[in-house]
């Protein structure tokens, strides 16, 4: 532990981004070396985590988070070494995975710290593929998307953090795993280093023809970290039964103004949400079911049912129509008794 | 069983419809009433069922079916009597649920037929409630939705045959269900006969204010007939761990030319499949597994990262840029070392 300086570089937000942010929209400055109370450490910076998710912070687009003003620290995850404590937890010399942000130092409490031994592993991973973006990949992959051997994964923004793992987590379970990334400089990284089986470089290439061609049988799970026109092709190219995570929109965290026209699926991530497509014909099995009950509940008066009855064949036309006009009210029903 | 007529009325394509189908698409024609060979059974139709899908049929849009052509009779589900049969199994006087199409008789092989006993229901339920829209809203909600008491669920369309029940299952399972529907008379059909403690006509009312009013605890389960607008409405008014089912599109059955922008929901409901949205910070509890099994492949070589690395914490806004503009290559990160 050396003599701690009393003053710090720090980076703030300068002015709010328009859409790709640009080095301006930054400003380094300089600022205290904050002192530590009770029950605090202090950290000197030695990793600092650059993620797409500070862009949505930035705008305060990431879950529930207030946008950052001008002259705000920049935040994010770092992995520091604690230089003063009066924290009974954590003692000079220990390694801390935190969030101190954009800035030489930082105070910590000890809320939301995880200690870190470099023998477990390197210490920059505990930012990368053994931190938040690996854990990501973990969850989602594992936990969400439930690939078994043999089947066909297809991650975007591959080489990324949580896009390597995925990647590398799904040829361990012993799928087939198929990156999306946007150079052939990262395509190449996919396969050689980080193992996919294939990777598609979507700016040069059409996407649905080299998902035809790598997807074989089709996808089982999809990891996306991008939305848009991607999300788009790969949904025209599940398997029966897919699992569809989504996890991250890159294509839209630059983005001002009105959202793009339509469903956009933010909100889904934000509510952790399940969507389900229903195809009632897989249901058949549970047709025993649904009528002993419901004959019965017809019976006893507990379900109600409206028709909207035309007469005679001829009329099959007019209702139809009607009904696609969406004028009918109650099932749409031609008696030709 | 009277003595068979030689001639019947069917209805047939008489055109490909463009956009809302009219009723000069279709063209009443007069065509022979088959014979029956050894194994068969002829039906007379008794109720003929008009539903969305079929749309998508002539279309040839609905899973895989190939269009209609002109000249070909509209398909359909049909309520029959038998009137003449070489099939063991189907005697004339049995009542069967098929799918004659737009005619006033048909012949089968019994493949996907059901014999109906009038006793346990008005038999032209069995084409709607109790039928093919019945089973569709009983295994969506109660096999994909999964609503348990209390919850809210949300279903458009919801005086068809499938809203309907929708709206009665989960009112029979302790549900607090809210219809969407196109006009007052609707929306007064889903509150007195099918007992939806609320209905919202999307036509006259906003429906981000409707569903704040009517979802106070936003919602848990929405059942989706519709797409378009209202779905993307209902996304942003879901509650955390909602469930969304996708059943119909009815805003792009008559759809012409290309699809609206935006990812298109479509093939998630052809593959069946599942999307989830992933927030890391939900899985924290899985971080201890990952971390043990990581760390092991991490040693073992079986992991690999690469890193975009910025040196001091004046690159860092430059770096982020690049990251921003899909530049990097590998985990971003500032070594402040």
């Amino acid at each position: 532990m050396t003599d701690l300086p009393a003053r710090q570089r720090q980076v703030t937000l300068a002015r709010f981004p328009q859409g790709v942010p640009v080095p301006d929209d930054f400003v380094v400055v300089e600022g205290d070396v904050p002192g530590i109370s009770d029950g605090e450490f202090l950290g000197r910076t030695l990793y600092l985590s650059l993620d797409p998710y500070i862009r949505g912070v930035i705008s305060g687009r990431h879950l529930d988070s207030s946008p950052l003003g001008p002259g705000d620290v920049i935040v994010g995850r770092t992995v520091s070494e604690v230089v003063a404590s009066n924290h009974p937890g954590f003692a000079p010399g220990d390694y801390v995975l935190g969030a101190n942000g954009w800035q030489e130092y930082g105070v910590s409490d000890g809320t939301g710290v995880r200690k870190l031994d470099p023998d477990d592993a390197p210490l920059n991973t505990a930012l990368g593929i053994l931190g938040m973006p690996g854990l990501t990949a973990w969850a989602g992959l594992y936990h969400l998307g439930e690939p078994v051997p043999g089947e066909t994964v297809v991650v975007s923004a591959a080489t990324g953090p949580v896009g390597c793992m995925v990647g590398q987590l799904a040829k361990l379970r012993g799928c087939h795993a198929v990156g999306i990334a946007g150079s052939d400089e990262k395509c190449a990284l996919a396969t050689d280093v980080f193992g996919f089986d294939a990777c598609i470089n979507y700016k040069t290439q059409d996407l649905a023809e080299a998902l035809a061609e790598t997807c074989p049988d089709r996808v089982d799970v999809y990891f996306d970290n991008v939305a848009g026109d991607t999300l788009t092709a790969v949904l025209r190219h599940l398997a029966l039964g897919a699992r569809v995570v989504l996890c991250g929109m890159i294509t839209q965290y630059n983005a001002d103004g009105a959202p793009p026209p339509g469903p956009n699926l933010a909100p889904v991530i934000g509510a952790r949400a399940t969507m389900r497509g229903l195809v009632v014909y897989d249901h058949q099995d549970k047709e025993a079911d649904f009528l002993r009950q419901c004959y019965a509940w017809l019976r006893d008066g507990k379900l109600a049912y409206r028709e909207d009855v035309a007469h005679g064949l001829e009329e099959a036309p007019e209702a139809f129509c009607r009904l696609m006009r969406g004028e009918n009210v109650g099932k749409a029903i031609v008696y030709l008794t």
